[in-house]
């Protein structure tokens, strides 16, 4: 992975209605530009990624993140990868081409857009021995399309069960800069706050990474929108405030009967929700349903380092020597989801029945 | 306030069995010596206060920081005014002594031991000419032994309410570091570890200060009990798990009725327990329960600068313009609290009847 300052020439895809600050994948010169999101929102770099390893590192190490986003990010990967092998001569240049695949598939766990985008990409592979790469390229770039199509159609029908003067708490980043440039949860926050139903929004900070101090705290303020920024520990004794209505999250991969993996913290948002009468409402595109997996039960939760407790920008927070637990993601069940807001439309009290019936639609 | 590397000259209060690196307050040479609980753990250094004035500071400024080590740290404070303004020689030195005492007491406003240690040492202001300060500080120094004495017993009325084999949750620190040298909620898990009855303690960061991750994990570590940092928000996640069987923390204020003030996230701690099944203790001496507020709605809470929140050791971590709520207490309803352990007892399910009931004994 390379690092360069972003620069307009050639011709990139990234649509006008985008604010460029919080977009987070470019496709440019035939070449992936992702926004260096480890470094917002002190620097706005980016990444330049050639090849599938500097993707799949990309996502690893989180350059790029959030569920949509990374889907994304790899299908670039896989067109790129694509390229490397067929311009290599080597007879077998499928199998080489499905080991990169295999290992972006393998970067991050517990995000299914990241297996949704493999699959699609891999199906869409041509026959023949000509070079695969234009093909997986536009096939890429349709995904990427679709993202902020469906981006836009999901936020206007999750702003549409918002009544006037609601207040609205989020979690993490599941916004323009977790998926093609509007944002999941934070589309129908975007949404919401265009119609004017929405008068105050809050954000937790979301440690230990920090995406809602960071990240959505950025974008928001970016595209003109107020929030205030809340400690994780705080949210509850702001529900009890009366001052939010709705919380809103997106989510890393949803089972079949709603069962929703999202960032850690949501099932407790989810949880004090209900205790306070106050509506959750989960936002995520359809490849983030996971048909495959029955509950949350058999949703895999990864767990990173403990470092990223124990220390902050390099410099220890934590007593030393001090154990800790990190999993980076929970699953809030599908009974405390009061709405499940997609780009074909709200499932409200989503269950197994309701999710198989968004796909026959 | 001076501050000082600690020396063991001369005669100083410090109980034998108080690990001298957890001790916050210790009075030596009639002076107050305090533990720089802002600069824990990287640094081990001490505060001098030889003045209210100093003493006020190191409230306000969380030098010191706990609700009885703040209560005791105040007694020690008008000691010292009474020093001051005896010495002074001038004639109306009684009316300069309640002025300091009023803003002693001013110094932070949710803690309600600040307000009984300082009540506890105005009617212990002697009558006639002579030098007030021996008796005074001979009447600090009671309230800090019997502070300790009653940590050491309402550990152990806590610590028999726990089953063996028991995961145990705390929030923020109510440990040696907060009290006079054994801790509330720290104290039951010290008693409870010793007794065996404890097999793994949770501490969650405790953001915004981290006091879990900088001062529970820093005390329980130096007493040889393993201890495993979790995230605010990897609470619900950790309860659902199965690993934990009591939620047990200290109190900043507890209301007539048993509402409780505390760390903000307690109130959310003690939701997410109820929901899962789990039990939740608040730990508190006496001097904590304020008879004279009805409720929780009536317990002032503090809110701190928005800089805790988007700054961590000078360095920002959070977009820069946006606005934070940091409310630091939050009240949890007596119905969520299974158990209050005292100095006198354990009471089960507190309401204003078994409170009331605590007082007549």
């Amino acid at each position: 992975m390379s690092e360069y300052g972003i620069t307009r020439s050639g011709p990139a895809f990234m649509h006008d209605d985008v604010n460029p600050a919080v977009n987070p994948i470019l496709w440019q010169d035939d070449t992936l530009v992702l926004l260096d999101q480890r470094r917002l929102p002190d620097e706005v770099t980016h990444v330049v990624c050639r090849t599938a390893a500097e993707v799949e590192a990309a996502i690893r190490d989180m350059v790029v993140r959030g569920a949509p986003a990374i889907g994304i990010a790899a299908a670039y990967g896989v067109a790129l990868a694509a390229r490397s092998w067929h311009a290599s001569g080597t007879p077998d240049w499928r199998d080489g081409l499905a080991g990169d695949i295999a290992r972006l598939r393998a970067a991050r766990p517990t995000a299914v857009n990241l297996m949704w985008a493999l699959d699609r990409m891999s199906a869409a592979i041509p026959e023949g021995p000509g070079d695969p790469f234009p093909v997986l390229a536009a096939h890429a770039r349709g995904l990427h399309e679709a993202d902020l199509a469906g981006n836009r159609r999901m936020g206007d029908f999750g702003a549409a069960l918002i009544a006037p003067g609601a207040g609205v708490l989020t979690h993490c980043n599941a916004g323009a800069l977790a998926t093609a440039g509007y944002g999941t949860a934070l589309g129908v926050i975007r949404s919401g706050w265009r119609r004017g139903v929405i008068d105050a929004v809050f954000a937790t900070e979301t440690r230990p990474w920090l995406q809602g101090a960071r990240l959505t705290a950025f974008e928001l303020l970016a595209d003109g929108i107020d929030v205030t920024l809340i400690a994780d520990g705080a949210a509850a004794h702001l529900m009890a405030s009366g001052r939010v209505q709705w919380v809103v999250t997106g989510a890393d991969r949803i089972a079949a009967n709603g069962d929703t993996a999202n960032k850690i913290g949501t099932y407790a948002l989810a949880t004090l929700a209900r205790a306070h009468g106050i509506r959750f409402m989960v936002a995520a595109p359809l490849s983030t349903i996971d048909r495959a997996t029955a509950s949350g039960a058999d949703i895999p939760i990864e767990h990173r380092t403990a470092d990223e407790l124990t220390h902050l920008g390099g410099r220890a927070v934590a007593a030393p020597g001090v154990h800790a637990l990190n999993p980076v993601f929970d699953v809030t069940p599908a009974h405390l989801i009061d709405a499940l807001a997609t780009e074909k439309g709200v499932v409200e009290r989503p269950d197994a029945a309701a999710i198989a019936a968004l796909f026959e639609s």
